[in-house]
Formats: structure tokens, C-alpha cells, sequence
């Protein structure tokens, strides 16, 4: 490919990108796409009327004016943790990409180009392989040159990371700190409750907690069986009743109790729970309850009466035989997957093998579109398969689309399939939090990405055919020094379709605008369908990384990917701040738990960099950039083992300080006993299912009460109850606390 | 080599065991040798006088019968629940090749030894070769009885291995709640508290405790240096500043204070304590207390007053900097491993990495003088290299003996060195107890002897070189099944000499009667010499698991292995079992955690048997066979995820359930108190240093009661108490507990 090629397939993009974004800013400010384009603020009822003028027709830059402007506390507010953390991973890449391209295009760029001697061409007709390290002669001295940018970059991102790494970890524990007392630090959720014959699952578990945990144990609510199966039968279960008797008088019964039973302290519910239980004693037949009894789970949700003994008794193995009590932290109430908290904990060990295997089944089986999408990018074989492309190919116009967009394009339509599955296997594991399931399928679509986009595309392209280049593990780094910068020019056209395309279609959100137009054009009006959707992290912070992973791999080999590769991500920065701002919804966070994803591919990203610049290096003959290049790949290692040690606890556990400094403070403003009171009705099962003969009983979760949750005051609260404490107005815990905080 | 040469060399070593033996029975019956002989009986002081009588000199087997009559209860009693896994172990791998060689020897062999239609010659003139799978033709169909066996094999083991770790698993519990009341389990080891310039660590500790765990704290206990850079650098000092001053009248002071200065509530250190207190307020010179602070460790023992507090406080992350006030159980007072408790926190994990790196190292050097020790099983090589052997090495017992015993015998004596090496990394690499450094320092030998012993000879006497062999991981079972059956005659052979001979060493205890020896010889009557040593599980489990790794994966290709191995098992049984009674003092437990080493290294070697087997059927060409053998790898594989689950959890901690059950019987029984005042005096850092200027100050460690510890009373009691419970005279919990323990 040459550099003309390669300009006029961005100079397509560009045109594409701007002509959307301007699109955009027309369309945004008509009131009809507010509930597609302002789907947040709808939700939170603070839309206001847009009269109609002149202006709402010119495209302006107002929304980057709005999306760069705004705070990294305002962030937090609207999107919660994980909105922080992703705009984090923009910025870290936008700073350790600029110092890398800085290195790169001053230092390895013109090592390269002057690498062999030959005759230049003019720049735009020169071919891509000029620009890269294969131009570059073997036993050269100026791979030097390269190993030094390869220091500068593994040292800028190493200690970029663990500020981040170091600021992310803090900032949770300031969230945690600051945030209104959450239902979920109080709850633990038991799984795998003992069955008796004498005793319902309910009993149980009062026994077991108020005999073990007596001090503490507060009160616990069973969980009921759920799921569509289940509603089956139920409903198969409901019929045959009907019939037999003739009467509808019991049937609704049952059911109305699900919600009642347990955990009714609230004063709302005792009358429910009064009126059952005449109805239970005024007639001889038992059969609603032992109904219930066969609908109960072997799970529940256990309520403690502070932060500190909920953390204590989720990380204890409670009986000696691990397979039963198992308890876990309760994830927020809006964050339960209630579908999955009802299977067996016996059965988990097993999905997760089974959904491991189906997801590489599923990498492996992806193969053979991508492999006919490679194919396209070959000319020669284009005109073999479709004769009569031969005319239409000749003109040199349609030969640098063909060669610059299209392979791409399909690659991109392909991998739209991919979110959703991975979403399915995440769900079949058997997560029992959404955001859990989320950042599960992160990691599978990940790991997708890497192996589809990078993996098979360098091996497909070169003579190695796809699995076996992995059994011969010393040749490896070799085998990718041959391949990858042959690829480069792919990966450079890939940033521009896959990259800037797709956030001119983040911006558009052109399934939601499509469908608001086909609503408008029926003239339905339905409510419930106005756009609030979550924040999709399982298919952009893999999206991210894998740019950033190309980023790593080819800073040194092609440099000339990095100016575009910064492109993206500032424009990434400005449109996923605006989607923040405007259209998606936090209605449950994962508290940052991004980030360990973030730092683990970013070292395995720089160590795999290493490990092609080694391959590089040897097929070179240089030794002494080889003898340089090792103890980085050592260093690299060892730091990553730091950080592990160092931060990764601290986000898969509360401390015990955390958590009995909260205690304290909401025992000393007498909150506590309120907090108690909202804990059982916090987490409703049958609420979330829409069954409209259920009453609809969580008073919690109403969306004006969650933007709340994550207002701005949060962090900014943790921050000043910091630092009152470290003033010394908590005098009990002052010191201590200083020297802990200090050392952070 | 023949089968009269496999004869020949297992003749020898019979006469060896047999004379080793006889030897044996008479030497210890001379009451010179008790203290070799009998050392746990001398240390427990119950020794019996022995007249002289004829009967003395008459090798007699009273000793087989007495150690084939001890019940699991006595052993458990005497060495420990250690003792009782390892016997375990010889149990298991008894039982499960005999099914193993039944099926073998009656279905396999014949199958091998008809294999290819050719003349036989007499049985003892034939070939090994002809007993091996090597013998069986390609697309022969009796590889289903390969096949057949291999799956028996498979079922045994797993199902063996399976109630095994079940019952092992219980015992723990009931080895825990019938024990008298441990120290170790009201304590846990605080590292890494944080450093502040106005106090002291002692301060700082009891500070952070009594704030946040203020209901459960008790007191705590602060480690001070050690070591003997330490000792040589105070030595230093004390001379500078003897020299300075001119009197030696304060320099006993400040290591006088050491033990008592925390944790001194007991009596018998008040004293010491007012003393200290009374010296320093009367003189105005603070150095003595500076002089302390230096010497302090970032570490301290903090005690509790429940095992369910010490529990907890040891299972929680404590601050929000997970590398500041790292909580662990405590290890047993007599299993500290003090010099390693004062390594910061912080280095650990380097040098975890870097012991791993030096074992690693470690078993590649080895490589060395174990090709060389290859090398001599060719007669031609030998006769080559000393020329001068050829007149000896034409005659035929030579030659049997050359090419049957001596390889075996070097590559055993080159072994000795290797358990001290490993042990070495393992105090380098910072456990903190001994029994966590016996354990770590087994799985390194492990690793070694497999790598050593079965990878190494596996692949020197075939065509790859060492290591290249795993560069291409997918051919590594067609490998492995071209290199194992040709190496069975090596590993038999290697049974005799390492493993039945060795039983004869370890029975005579050659070095110690040496020593004896030596010391009778010259008068010498030195009592701390007495040789109660601890049993040496880091050298005695990998040799035990290596004979299982060797006999598993040639059970189907070399089964006339079987019975040879049988025979070792047989006789480790009796000879093991003789050492626990009579040798070895258990001086401290690590609580059976040797089982899960044992099955993780069982299954492995299930799994590579079945990969080898796939080699094989795969190189025979048989798909049906391999077809079969398919489902067996990924069915052990589930297999072990699932023991995994199920158990391993019970043995890295204690369930809050049996913390509480036994925190509650001692309150009932007004024990807790005698309990705490004795948690004061158990953990001593300087009285295992033997310094003479200190004061004895630990009233625990005295070996009568160490006895008492391991008594056969303790597994008893605990069945003992269950029963009670199980029976409902613990009221208040006992329904709960008997379905809890119902379900194990």
C-alpha cells in the first residue's frame, strides 16, 4: 500500500466523521430526538423546551465545548465510578501515546526511512514498508535508536499506570467513604443453605445466623425461584389448579406472600404480612405454604446490623465443608441478576468450565469470516473470485477503497455479534451482579479482539497458518517480528474504520434514532422504551485497549500509526464525555473494578511489545539491542507483580478500617437505626420482574433517588470527611488513621 | 536388558533390604544405640533398661509386628496428623496399584507379550522390550485392553482419591476442635505496621487494635530483630560503646527488656518488667528505650480473646493499603520460624520470584551430572571412556550389575544434596513458619525429582535433547509415547535403588548410628545431640509421590513395573510406620496440609498417564482407543476442579462454625480464662535462640507437654464432642451442626 492510499482512506474517514458529528449537532438540538440523544437528562426530568429558531439548523461545536469542559467530579456524579475510570483510560492513553509518538517520529521514524540505502520516490508514492522497521538494515547501529524509544515508552507507561493505578485505588476508597449508606454494605448473600427435611430453607438460615452471628444478624430475606422456566411452571401449575377446583379464589395467594414473608419489619408490609397469616391460620389447608417452601431457593439475602460484620461474615468460610453457607458480598440492589442468584451453587464450578469452552469454541469457530475478510484485502484473489470486478477494480479510485476501507468495514459488521454473545456466556457463568456479568464479558470480548483482530490477521497474512504458530513457543517471537510490520498498513486502516467510524456512530446512536423515527413516524408513544440504557464498558473498554495494544505493538515497528492512533482518542475523549453527559445511565456501577482490566492488558500490551522488538532484534542481528531489550521485558514483569500486590486487594475487598469508620460515623449521627429500617425493603425480588399482580414494594428505586446516588457531593463528601479526620475532629481514630492514609 | 539382568538387580537389592533389616533388628535391641533407634521414646524419657541376654544378638521381626499392629489413633497421637496423612499416602498408592497390577499383570501383559507373532525365547533370556506396549503391532484391536485398564485405573484412583481427601478433611476438623486448647489459634501475625516517627511499633499496634477491634482485643507482642547480621551487628555496638563508656554496666540492659516489654500480664515477668520500668525512669538517659525502637520489627503478634476474633482479624484486609498491616494466622509457638517473621513485608514478593527463579536454575544445572549418569547404563559409552574396563566389563555378572544397579545408584547419591538446597530456598523465600517451609521445600523437591528423574532420563535416552522437547507442545505425547516404554527397565531398576535400598538406610539411620558411634568411641556424652529429629516429609512425601508418578504412567505401558512397586509400597508401610513410633519426635504440624500436595500430584500424574496413552494409541493407530481416552483426560481434569472446590477451602482455613462451637465450649467450661493468661508466655522469641543471658521465659515448650499435644486422646475428644453434640446436648446449636456436618 502507499502513502497515498493510506491518506485518502483517512481523508474518507475524516469526511465521514466530520459530516456525522455535524449531523449530530443539527439533530441533537431538535426536540424529537431528545429521548435519543438526551436519554440521561429525560430520565431525570430536567429536559427543558427548545423553541423553534434558525440556529437549530447550522451545525455548531457547542457539545465540545459542553463535553471538554466538564469536571472529572461531575463525571463521577452522573456516570458513577466507571465512568471515571474509562474517561481515565482516554486520558492515560492520550498522554502515554503523545510521549510515544514524540520518541517515535523524531527518533525511529527517520531511522527507518534512511534504513536502507536506496532511491526515495516521492513521499505519497512511496510504499508503506518504507516507513517501517523493515526497512531498517540487518547488523544496523541504528537499532539503537529503537530500543531507546522502547525504554522511554515502557517507562512513561509503567509509571503512568501506577498513578492511575494509585489515584483509581484511592479515589474508590473516597467513594466508598462519601457515598449514602449503601444496602449492600449491610447484606451478604448465602448460597448453598443446607436443605433439612424438618425445616424450610427460611428457618435455616435464621437458626444458622442468629446462632452464629447473634450479636450481629439483623434480619435475612429468602430468595424465591424466578426465570422464565419457572414461570411455566407456575402458570402450567396455576391452570391445573384452577381447573380441579373451579374457583380463581386462592390462586393469587401464593404469590403475594413471595415478597412478604421474610424481612418484613417495614411498617408497610406488616399489614400484608398480618392478613396472610389469619388467612394461614383460618384455614385447615397447608398446601400455600409448602407451595412456598418448594419455590424457595437455597439462597437469601442475610442483613447485618453494621458494614464491618456484613465484610466479616462475606469472607469467612462459615462451615467446614465449603461447598455449603458460602457467602459472598450483596451486590447493590439495581445491580442484582436475580435470575442467577437462584442457581445452585454446586453447578457454578461447572458452568464456568462450560462457558470457557464455549467462548473459545466460539474465538476459534470466528475464524472463517475473518479469514475471507483478509482475503478481500488481496486484489488479485478479489478479481479471481468475482471476474466481473476486473473493469471496476482497474480504476485506481475504487483499487484504494477496496484495499483501504472495505476489509475492514465487514470486519467491523462482523464483530457487532460478538458483544452480545459474550454477554450470553457471561450470563449462562452464572454472575450474580449485572455489572459482574459486564465486566466478565469485557474480559471474554477482549480476549476476542486480541486473538481476531491482531493475532489471526498477523498470521493469516503471513505464511503461518493460525494455531500452529503457537506450538513452537521459541520461535514466537521471531515468527511475529517477520509478520507484524508486514500488517501495519491493516492495523493503520483498521484505527480509522474501526476507530473513528465507529465514534461517529457512538455520537449518532443510529439504532436508537432510527428507532425514535419509525416510533414517531407510528405515532407510538411508549414510555418505557425512551432510551436509558447503561453504559456499554463490555464492547468499548475492550474497543480502547485493543487500540491501545495495536498502539504498543507497532509504536516502534510502524511509528506512523501513532498520529492517527492520538486522533482517536481525543476524539474518543470528547464523544464518550458527551454520551456520559447526555445519554447513557448509571443504574449500577462496578466501583471501578474496570481498571485491573485496564492495568493487566496494558502491561501484557508493553511486555508482548517487548517480546516482538526481542523477535525483531534477533532476525536484525543485533545483540546488544536483544541484551537490551530483556531486563525491560524483566522490569515490566516485576512491576506488574508490585502492582498486584500493591493495589488489586484493595478492589476486591472493603477493609475493616473503611468499613468501621463508616460504622462509627453513622452510629455517632444516629442514622443507623434508619438505614435498618430501609434495609428490608431494599432488595425486592418480584419489583424487577413487572408482575402486575405483585404490589410494588422497593421504595428505593426510583430513578430520582439513583441519579442522587451518584451526585457530585459524593466523592466530594469521602473527600471532606478525609479530611476532617485528618484535622483530628474524629479525634478517636485521628492518628492512626493518618499514618494508614499517609502511607497510601 | 534382560529379564534375568531385571532379576539379577532386584536379587541384590533384596539381599541388601534383607540384610539391612536383620542388621537392624539386632542393633536395636544395644541399648549404646537407643538414642538413635528409639530418639522420640528418649526424648519423651520412657525408655526401658535392657539386660544382656543372647537373645540381643538374634535379628528377630518383633519390630514388623509391632509396626503392622499400631493403630491410625497411636499415630495420630504421636506424630501428629502429619504423620497420619503421610501413612494415608502408603494406604492410597497400596490399594490403588493393586487393582492396578491386577488388572495389569492378567489382562495387559499378556496382551503385550503376544503382541507380535514371533518366537519367544525362555522367559529369562528375553527381552524387556517384549513386556512393554512396544511390543504391541500398529492398528492391533487388543489396544482395547490398554484402553480397558487405563480406565479402571482412572476410576480407582480418582474414587480412592476421593473419599481420601474427605476423610482427611474431617479428621482436620475433628484433629482442631478435640485439641487442647492452641495458642496459635487466639493469635495472629501482624507485618507490615505502619512506621511513624512518634511511636513506637509497639504503640502504633496497640493503638490501631484497641480502636478497631477494641471488643476482642487482648494484648500483643512485638518481634524484635534477629538473625545473625543482627546478632553480629549488636555485638558490634556493644563493643563500641564498652569501649566508649568504659563500663559494662548497662549493656545487658535493653535485651534484658525484649521479651517482657509487651505481653507481660503474666507474674513471673512483673517483676522483670516494674524493674525495667523503675531503671528508666530513674536515670534521665533515654537510650535504652531508643536502643528498643531500633531493634523493633514492623511485626507483632497480636492475641485475641476468641479464636472466632483471631479468626476474622486474620481474614480481613485491614487497611485500605493492602501493604500496610498484613494480618496472618499465627503459626504454632514451637513452629515460628523467627528469623523469617522480620523480613518487611514488602520484599516478600521478590523474593518469592526470585526463589523461584534460583529453583528453577537449580534443576537445570542438576542436569549435568544426570546425563552423565546416563551415560553409564551404555556399556559401550563406559568401555570408551575408560578403556581400561573392557577385560572386566566382558564378564557377565559385571555387566549385569554395571548396567542394573550402578546408574541408579549415583543418580541416588547426587539426590542427597538436593532436599538441603531446597530447603534453603524455602527459608529465603520468608515463610514464616517451619512447617510452611517443610511444605514449601516439598513441593520444590517434588518438582525436581519429577523433572530429574522422569522428564530427564525420559528424554536423554531418546533423540530430543532436554528442553527443546516442550518447544513444541503438540508433539509432546507422540514423544513421550516413543521415550517412556523404552526407560521402563531404567525406572525399574530405579525402584530398587532408590526406593528399597533407601528404606534400608533410612531404617539403619546410617549417619546418625555413625555418629553415635563416633561419639561412644570418643567418650563424647553430649545430650542436646540425642537425635530427636523432626520426620523429613520434604524429602520422604516427593520420593513417595515420585514412585506413584513412575508407576502410574508405566502401569499400562510396562506393567511388569507393578509388583516391584508393590513391594516397595509394602515395605514403606512397615518401615515408616516403625520410624513414627520409635525415631521421629513431631516438634511441630503443619495439619495435614501434605494431602493436597499428595492429590494434586496424583491427578497430574493421572492426566499425563492418559496423555502418554493418547501418544501411544495415537502412534499405534488406533482411534477408538484414542477416541476413548479423550473423555477420561477432560473427566479427571473436572474431576480435580471439583476436589478442589469441595476441599481445598477447609484446609487453607478454619469455618467460623468450629471457631465459635469451640470458643463457646471453653466459656461454658470457664476455661477462657486460664486460656488467656497462658497466650502471654506462648510465643517467645528468644528463648529458641539459646541465648544464655536471657531469661527461659517460655513455660510451654517443654517436651512432656509436647507429648501430651499430639496424645491419641486428641482426635477422640473431638469425635467425642461431636457425638455429644450430635446427640443434642449442646442445646443450642446442635440441630443446625448435625445438618451441617450431615452434609459433609
Amino acid at each position: 500500500m502507499e502513502v497515498a492510499a493510506l491518506l485518502t482512506s483517512a481523508g474518507i474517514n475524516i469526511a465521514v466523521c466530520v459530516t456525522l458529528f455535524s449531523i449530530y449537532s443539527v439533530l441533537r438540538k431538535q426536540p424529537s430526538n431528545f429521548t435519543v440523544y438526551f436519554g440521561r437528562r429525560v430520565a431525570s426530568k430536567r429536559s427543558k423546551n427548545v423553541n423553534f429558531c434558525l440556529e437549530r439548523f447550522v451545525p455548531t461545536p457547542s457539545w465540545i465545548l459542553k463535553a471538554w469542559e466538564t469536571t472529572e467530579d461531575e463525571i463521577l456524579g452522573i456516570g458513577g465510578l466507571d465512568a471515571v475510570v474509562f474517561v481515565r483510560i482516554l486520558v492515560f492513553s492520550l498522554r502515554v501515546f503523545s510521549i510515544a509518538a514524540a520518541v517515535c517520529l523524531f527518533l525511529v521514524l527517520p531511522v527507518n526511512y534512511h534504513g536502507k540505502d536506496r532511491l526515495h520516490k516521492d513521499i505519497p508514492l512511496e510504499s508503506m514498508d518504507v516507513f517501517t522497521i523493515a526497512n531498517v538494515q540487518q547488523h544496523s547501529e541504528w537499532l539503537w535508536a529503537h530500543c531507546l524509544a522502547l525504554y522511554v515508552i515502557t517507562f512513561s507507561a509503567c509509571s503512568l499506570l501506577f498513578f492511575e493505578y494509585k489515584s483509581i485505588a484511592n479515589l474508590r476508597t473516597l467513594h466508598i467513604i462519601g457515598a449514602p449508606p449503601s444496602p449492600s454494605l449491610f447484606t451478604i448473600l448465602v448460597r448453598s443453605v443446607p436443605w433439612s427435611p424438618e425445616e424450610s430453607y427460611c428457618e435455616t438460615v435464621k437458626k444458622f445466623f442468629s446462632s452464629y452471628h447473634a450479636s450481629t444478624y439483623l434480619s435475612h430475606q429468602i430468595i424465591y425461584k424466578c426465570g422464565t422456566v419457572q414461570k411455566m411452571k407456575d402458570d402450567a401449575e396455576h391452570v391445573f389448579r384452577v381447573l380441579k377446583d373451579g374457583t380463581m379464589e386462592n390462586t393469587s395467594k401464593p404469590i403475594f406472600t413471595h415478597c412478604c414473608s421474610c424481612g418484613g419489619n417495614t411498617n408497610s408490609f406488616q399489614m400484608i404480612n398480618v392478613e396472610r397469616n389469619s388467612a394461614l391460620e383460618s384455614t385447615t389447608n397447608t398446601s400455600p405454604d409448602l407451595d412456598m417452601r418448594k419455590k424457595e431457593c437455597a439462597a437469601a439475602f442475610v442483613f447485618f446490623k453494621s458494614r464491618y460484620a456484613a465484610l466479616l461474615a462475606s469472607k469467612i468460610l462459615q462451615s467446614s465443608n465449603p461447598m455449603l453457607w458460602v457467602t459472598d458480598v450483596a451486590p447493590e440492589p439495581q445491580d442484582v441478576y436475580w435470575s442467577n442468584i437462584c442457581i445452585p451453587y454446586r453447578q457454578l464450578w461447572i458452568r464456568k468450565i462450560a462457558t470457557l469452552i464455549a467462548s473459545i469454541a466460539f474465538m476459534l469457530v470466528f475464524l472463517l469470516p475473518v479469514t475471507f475478510v483478509q482475503g478481500l484485502t488481496q486484489l488479485d484473489k478479489l478479481q479471481k473470485m468475482f471476474p466481473f470486478l476486473t473493469e471496476i477494480l482497474k480504476s485506481k479510485m475504487v483499487n484504494q477503497v477496496v484495499t483501504g476501507y472495505l476489509p475492514s468495514l465487514i470486519l467491523v459488521l462482523f464483530l457487532f455479534a460478538v458483544p452480545p454473545m459474550m454477554m450470553l456466556f457471561s450470563s449462562l457463568e452464572g454472575c450474580i451482579s449485572r455489572s459482574g456479568r459486564k465486566k466478565s464479558a469485557c474480559w471474554k470480548v477482549l480476549y476476542f479482539l486480541i486473538w481476531n483482530v491482531f493475532f489471526v490477521n498477523v498470521f493469516t497474512g503471513s505464511v503461518i497458518s493460525q494455531l500452529s504458530v503457537f506450538s513452537s513457543v521459541a520461535d514466537l517471537p521471531v515468527q511475529l517480528a517477520k509478520a507484524v510490520p508486514s500488517q501495519a498498513t491493516f492495523f493503520t486502516t483498521y484505527i480509522f474504520t474501526s476507530g473513528w467510524a465507529s465514534l461517529g456512530c457512538e455520537i449518532m446512536q443510529i439504532y436508537p434514532l432510527l428507532c425514535n423515527f419509525i416510533q414517531r413516524l407510528l405515532k407510538l408513544n411508549d414510555d418505557s422504551q425512551n432510551g436509558t440504557q447503561n453504559f456499554p464498558y463490555h464492547t468499548e473498554v475492550p474497543r480502547i485497549l485493543l487500540f491501545g495494544f495495536l498502539g504498543f505493538t507497532n509504536a516502534i515497528l510502524a511509528p506512523i500509526m501513532l498520529p492517527f492512533l492520538i486522533i482517536y482518542f481525543f476524539l474518543a475523549y470528547l464523544v464518550y464525555r458527551n454520551q456520559f453527559l447526555n445519554v447513557y445511565v448509571a443504574k449500577y456501577d462496578s466501583g471501578g473494578q474496570y481498571w485491573p482490566i485496564v492495568h493487566n492488558t496494558t502491561v501484557f500490551s508493553l511486555i508482548f511489545a517487548q517480546i516482538i522488538a526481542l523477535g525483531v532484534f534477533g532476525v536484525k542481528h543485533s545483540p546488544v539491542a536483544s541484551g537490551f531489550t530483556f531486563p525491560l521485558v524483566v522490569g515490566t514483569f516485576l512491576f506488574h507483580q508490585y502492582c498486584r500486590q500493591r493495589f488489586l486487594p484493595s478492589f476486591k475487598s472493603n477493609s475493616a478500617q473503611t468499613a468501621i469508620d463508616m460504622d462509627r460515623r453513622d452510629e455517632e449521627s444516629g442514622k443507623l437505626r434508619e438505614i435498618h429500617q430501609h434495609l428490608h425493603s431494599a432488595y425486592c425480588q418480584y419489583g424487577l420482574l413487572h408482575d402486575p399482580d405483585l404490589p410494588r414494594c422497593f421504595s428505593h428505586c426510583d430513578p430520582d433517588e439513583e441519579d442522587a446516588q451518584f451526585s457530585p457531593q459524593r466523592s466530594l463528601k469521602g473527600k471532606e470527611i478525609l479530611k476532617k479526620e485528618k484535622s483530628g475532629s474524629f479525634h478517636r481514630t485521628s492518628s492512626t488513621k493518618a499514618v494508614v492514609l499517609g502511607g497510601m
